[in-house]
């Protein structure tokens, strides 16, 4: 195997994981619009995205082991390879978490009630900001931004926990309605998560660094 | 780097799995004594199995690059190196998820009301079969029961949704409890998901087939 096909493979690896992370961005933020409008339209858009990023998923797991095999990989290749493998379960759980959120929209409307609207739009808007980020820094590889928002992983943690009190306290929408909005709350607190992970092993990837707040 | 020390090694790392897996079998057993009974001996253990589940986690994290800075690695090697890093994030999550559960047992008490015991017992029962199956495959590597675990991924399932009907219908234990125990469900069926992924992983290591039923 030539050295340029080998680079190719890695170049193919990268626009795969860059692809992928874009539709991460989307589908949470499509799933969003159904959650708050039962938008049927995004909806669609979000089973969409799922499928390419499930398509994309299996690409990346594919060219793998055709990375692996290479004659004396160097440890910069082995280190793409290790957050690549990382960074596709992270974006193949951020389009799970994005077809959760969009189907508690097409159950019950309105699936947040006006008491709740202002803190699911904030976790919402926090989730998909946090997508943004990993794939901007996924395509940049810039190492301060990766490592910012590799120590991003407790912004999401606050506004849970406002939710939670919100739920188990003066609720007065009902408890159908509590019990959906504590499993969305969450969805975009483990979303928001998975990108901060893209972001680490970004950070990994650029640094040869594991950053992390806490174990 | 002698064979024999490399060789070394890779016991080195499937020790540390077999050991962690053990550590997160017992975790969620503790963990469901916090959540019925409020045990505070309980509480202690899974602080600790955590504790132990975070020390390997790191040492197998600081293992992987030794390994793959070995001189040509054969394609057995890596496969166990791609396996061991799923596996460690899979049961990392395990030990976090029993953490959580612990956390709802000491909350309000008691945690499960008597019209969803029987439900959430099942549910942590089952999250413990398919915990301790993984730890048997992971030591036994039969890749017959390694491919039935991969894929057992909708045991869990049924269960839940059985739950939320309960939660979300005729419940009269109050919203605060309906959402507790609609995060407790969930965090069983994540921690079922973890172990089945540990199963698909170990097929994957004796088979170097991926197993499974759905995208």
């Amino acid at each position: 195997m030539h050295r340029a096909a080998h680079l190719e493979d890695f170049d193919r690896l990268t626009g795969l994981l860059a692809r992928m992370s874009r539709h991460a961005v989307t589908a949470v933020r499509n799933a969003t619009a159904v959650l708050f409008d039962g938008d049927g339209q995004a909806a669609a858009a979000v089973t969409a995205d799922r499928a390419r990023i499930g398509d994309l998923y299996r690409q990346i797991e594919d060219l793998i082991p055709t990375l692996l095999a290479r004659q004396q990989p160097v440890a910069s290749d082995l280190r793409l390879v290790m957050a690549a493998v990382r960074m596709n379960a992270d974006m193949q759980r951020m389009g799970a978490l994005a077809g959760h959120i969009a189907a508690r929209g097409l159950g019950r409307q309105p699936a947040v009630p006006p008491q709740a609207r202002r803190l699911v739009a904030a976790m919402a808007e926090t989730a998909a900001a946090l997508a943004e980020k990993s794939s901007i820094v996924l395509s940049t590889r810039d190492a301060i931004a990766a490592m910012q928002l590799a120590l991003d992983d407790d912004v999401t943690d606050a506004l849970q926990r406002e939710l939670f009190a919100l739920l188990t306290g003066d609720w007065h929408e009902g408890t159908p309605a509590a019990v959906d909005l504590a499993m969305v709350g969450r969805f975009y607190e483990r979303f928001a998560d998975h990108a901060v992970s893209v972001g680490r092993q970004v950070a990994y990837l650029v640094t040869g660094l594991m950053i992390t707040s806490e174990p």
